[in-house]
């Protein structure tokens, strides 16, 4: 599995990957899921990816090679829509020519984020059918990979208007819950902050064994149980001895 | 979907269920999926299922006819992994029944818990197949139906050593944080609490809109968004803007 995350703010955009593949629990690796395209100086290109390996590498491959080629690009298209169509259509072909032999186990699935120009930054999930949807306004977030375990961490970022930093650091601690409870997710992470019309990315590389993130943890736990300690308790006139019954 | 969860402690048991059912989301209804039964006053099971709903209420009308006849049943088993034996064989072949028609979707996977004479109190997961689990010493609570979304605070349960009433607090926050994301899982929900040697069970009913869950929300709320607020920086050395790259 994968986890990667991105989430759309004011000041621009935030973006999280952890870095594990695996074909089966013994065979296990590290590549990056985070990558960054930037054809000129108006252009830039975050894309995340979560699925097959071979398909996420050969289409970044096909997007490198296609950007000094004469046909469409992410240094031709005007809009970030229009660079998920693109995406969208490498990659479904991609898949589709090792059908017959790997099935649906072939695809993949990209979050595809930037800046194009004069349009505001965005963030777009594209299927591995090739369509896309972009983050509401209401959950300006989205997630590919195991993205149950740490979604509540994202919740809570837009619940508290966090800012691209704080986003930065409620964003590893979404990835660090689930890298916990998944072993197919885990370190080291990679984290992207995009600065609203800054057209580069900024990156942190956090490892597994970071004081960093040990001070995150112990940050977390005694919030949190602090919160337990204060939690209020049930009214005894609530509770009463069920009888046995079986409806 | 579903979601039973239960937690094994010094002082006795928990359990926590919600009460949503659907065919389709055009199709919820709402059925209690915490059950106990009381042979005698040295016997206590308490039983939560997840699956098809025909498959768990012919199951448990089988285990009640059961009580009061000739053959093995909820009254003779000696001890706890007999009754998983029992209800295991019950639950497969009521399912295998519907298999022609109905294929797997006909299963269902149970948790049992409770005590029988002087055994220590001890909660297991019986699987669609008929086979059991019980909860490790480790990780002493069992998850059946949506486990994913709610996970952490069971492990924040153990964590901080909880005493059964704050344990029964845990849990239905993990129950609340679960069914928020899942429309499938809902309230009222159901807790049982057990209490070591009782041979009863204390059981209490919270409804979606109580002033209680509001009020557990509240402080986690309150405690999330203190702790977003005291999560340590990155160290802006960490941070360097990403040169584009393919590896």
């Amino acid at each position: 599995m994968t986890y990667c995350l991105a989430m759309r703010l004011d000041e621009g955009l935030l973006f999280m990957s952890d870095t594990r593949t695996n074909a089966g629990v013994d065979n296990v690796s590290t590549y990056r899921k985070l990558h960054v395209f930037r054809p000129d100086d108006q252009r830039l290109f975050v894309l995340q990816s979560a699925g097959n390996l071979a398909t996420t590498q050969e289409v970044l491959d096909r997007i490198t090679r296609d950007l000094t080629g004469p046909g469409p690009s992410l240094a031709t298209v005007d809009h970030l829509f229009e660079a998920a169509i693109y995406l969208g259509e490498l990659s479904a072909a991609t898949a589709a020519r090792h059908e017959a032999t790997l099935g649906t186990g072939a695809t993949a699935t990209f979050i595809l984020g930037g800046q194009v120009g004069t349009d505001p930054p965005d963030i777009l999930l594209v299927y591995p059918a090739g369509n896309y949807i972009r983050a509401s306004d209401d959950v300006p977030f989205l997630q590919i990979g195991e993205a149950k375990y740490g979604k509540s961490y994202l919740d809570l970022a837009v619940r508290s208007n966090a800012a691209l930093n704080t986003a930065a650091k409620i964003a590893l601690s979404s990835m660090v819950s689930t890298a916990v409870a998944n072993l197919s997710v885990g370190p080291p992470y990679d984290i992207g902050i995009y600065d609203r019309d800054s057209f580069e990315l900024r990156h942190a590389r956090i490892d597994g064994d970071s004081p960093y993130l040990a001070r995150l943890s112990a940050t977390w736990s005694e919030h949190m149980l602090a919160a337990v300690h204060a939690l209020p308790s049930l009214e005894p006139g609530d509770i009463q001895v069920l009888s046995p019954d079986h409806d």
